[in-house]
This record gives structure tokens, C-alpha cells and sequence, in this order.
């Protein structure tokens, strides 16, 4: 994947959304030497959640799924305006998917894979993270899918 | 914010905890070159957990939001008793926020914000770090908030 | 603890287990530096999650810990595959344990012992992580126990 990342977005006809606005006190990027943490994103559209409530309940796994990449596309779009560029991600590091789910629902591991192909799609082999999947009882807000993302940069 | 930690903890009145005793096969602190693990805390009170049970069916959210604040000073106290002093705090990178809750219960973020008010009133923006908070089955001992936080630090 | 950890593994008669295939697009071990992200693991045998369901209910607290077990020692074949030797983990920064439990269960740093006990085995006080352990309301496959970890290294 010979692309840059900001190449492959224009390829893939991606537009990344405006950063969030964090809903408490904490930063929704922190760059720690030459590795950006980003807060866990829940996906809001026009003021309210995207598909609330318990996965498998209240949404199927693959709104859950879609929810999980609209997350990870808004983390890119928190790491893109704190560096300026996504040409700096050396690396997605780890991502942590947590999924608001019923008991009884197991395959949270899909809804990450929404999360994880689309930085694939994105980054290439550099976007296939270590990664941790599970079901949470709850999520602020109501939020179906929360993701955490860790990258690694290359020198400003 | 002029003041180094170890004097805003005395401006503003706060006096850290003695450090925890690890309940089971961990250190509280891992120092890792620049960077310290501090362990998921939990807070007890003369041996027994304190406010027991899960958010908003055992105790409120204004009581898991001041037990949150306890575990982000208790993870201070086991840093400044690994380091010796606060004042190599360079910046709270992440902290994560464990809400033992029932799946009704969705202001996670406004509990985990009783850690990081906290980390802010005494570091400033370096206390302002990446988060991500969730709602989770239950806790060790019973405990309704687990705050783990992720420090960089000066040389020593 | 002077021997290696590849002396150690033979001495206590640990046979590490091939590495997992990841189960979606991930993966099982990520490098940056000189630390090493191992993903979340769950263990399956012969092709199917071994006790799997909530701890509390469909297994004991006493089996929980040794899926706890399994799952680190797989993290460790993780992680040799990935480097070639256990000889270059210099430190266990931290394991997360997952535990999917019923809401009553509170022990779940029992379980988490499980893990760290081994670590410890092998490689003595650095094997003694930073930890965080927590009851989520299920995890993939319907897995029992899962363990994330992280690793510093010695230079290649």
C-alpha cells in the first residue's frame, strides 16, 4: 500500500468528521512522545446517540458493526486535527472495543472488525491493531459500541 | 499553573492517601521508562469497600462520582509512594473509569469526571488526559468504580 | 530469579501453545518499540471455547482462574511466536482480566490471579504487572476469561 493515508481517504471517498467535542473533563487526544491515546468515541449524529441502547436488544450486531466504524472514523477524525495530518500514523497500536450488549449476545469480535477493516482500508497491514473486544452492561449516553484507539507517529 | 503538584495538593487542603496494598499477584505501580502503570483502584475505608454495590440501584451517582475522585487520589498515593514525590508527573495520559452499574445506568462520564475534576485541580491541562469511561457487570469486593491511569513522567 | 524464562518454562515443565490464530482482522501481538501489545486472548480447545458462559453460573470462580491461566500462558506463545524467544520480555507492564460474570460475582481478582501467578513463575518480579480486572456482561464466543497484555523487551 504505496498511499498515503490522506491519499486513501480520497480513493475511498471517506470525509473525516469534525473532531468531538469531549463530554466531560478529559482531552480526546493526548500525544504522549511519539504515541497519540485517544478517548474512547461514542458516535452522535446531529446532537443525539446513533442507534442507542444494548446490542441484540435494541440494535442488531450490524448497526452495532457500523456504529463500531463511524467510532473508529471519528477517532481518525480527533488524531487528524490534534496532528494536522493522518500521514503521521505509523502504526494503530491497539484498539479496544467496548460493546453495550444483552448477556447473551457473544460476537462482539464482529462489531470490532467494524472498527479494524476500515483503518485496514485506510492504513493497510498498519492498521491491523492489537485489539481487545467485550460486552459492557452500559455506555454514556446510551451508546451502542464505544472504541478506544492507541497509534503510534512518526516524527513531526 | 505555576505551582508544582506537591504544592497545589496543599493549597488546595489534600493530603494523599498511604499507598494500597495490592489484593492479589500485582505491583500498584509499573514504571516503564518514562511512563507509569498505576493499577485499577478500588477504594476501601477502615477494610470495607466504601459505598458498596452497583450505581444508581446500591448508590447513587453523586456518591460514585466522589468514589471515583477517592480512586484517582489513592492511584496518586501509590505513584508518590513509588516515586517519591508527584512532582515528576508530567502529564496524565489516560485514565480509564469502571462503573459497576446497572445497564439502565448511562452518565458514566459524569462519574468518571469526579477523577479527572481532581487531576485537574492539581496539574491543570496535564491533568486533563485521554479517557474512556463504561458500565460494567461488577467490581472486585463489591466496589461500584475502578479508576486506572496511565502517568508520563520527567526524568527522574 | 537468575534462570531465563525459556530455562524457567522447562523447569517448570510449560509447554508454551501454538499462537492463535486471530478471529478477525487484528493482530495477536503488535510491536512498537520496545513494547510489546498482546490482543485480548480467550482460549479454545480443539476448536471450541473451553467452560465457556458467565463465572458464577456456568463455571466456578476455581475454573475461571485457570482459564485465566490458559489464557496468559497463550499470550506468552502470542508473544514467542512474535519475537522468537520469551528472552526479551524485560517486564509485565500490565494484564487486563475480563471476566464475563453474573452481577452478584465480586472475586474477580481471584481470577486474575490465575494469570499473574503464572507470569510471576516464570518471570519472577517481572512478571508482576500493573493490573486491572473487572466483570463485563459477556465477551466473544462466549468465552469465560479474557487477558490483554503488554510487555516491555530488551533490545532485539
Amino acid at each position: 500500500m504505496s498511499a498515503s493515508p490522506s491519499q486513501r481517504l480520497k480513493e475511498l471517498g471517506i470525509r473525516l468528521p469534525p473532531p468531538p467535542k469531549p463530554a466531560g473533563t478529559y482531552s480526546s487526544v493526548v500525544v504522549d512522545g511519539a504515541t497519540a491515546w485517544v478517548s474512547g468515541q461514542i458516535v452522535l449524529q446531529e446532537g443525539a446517540i446513533l442507534h442507542p441502547g444494548l446490542v441484540d436488544r435494541d440494535l442488531s450486531p450490524d448497526l452495532a458493526k457500523e456504529v463500531a466504524r463511524r467510532a473508529a472514523l471519528q477517532a481518525l477524525g480527533a488524531l487528524a486535527a490534534e496532528l494536522g495530518t493522518l500521514d503521521r500514523v505509523q502504526r494503530v497500536v491497539r484498539v479496544a472495543v467496548y460493546v453495550a450488549s444483552v448477556p447473551t449476545f457473544t460476537r462482539h469480535h464482529e462489531v470490532g472488525n467494524g472498527a479494524t477493516e476500515l483503518l485496514v482500508s485506510i492504513f493497510g497491514d498498519a492498521g491491523r491493531p492489537a485489539r481487545v473486544s467485550m460486552g459492557v452492561s452500559a455506555l454514556p449516553l446510551n451508546a451502542p459500541v464505544e472504541v478506544e484507539m492507541l497509534v503510534a507517529l512518526t516524527e513531526a
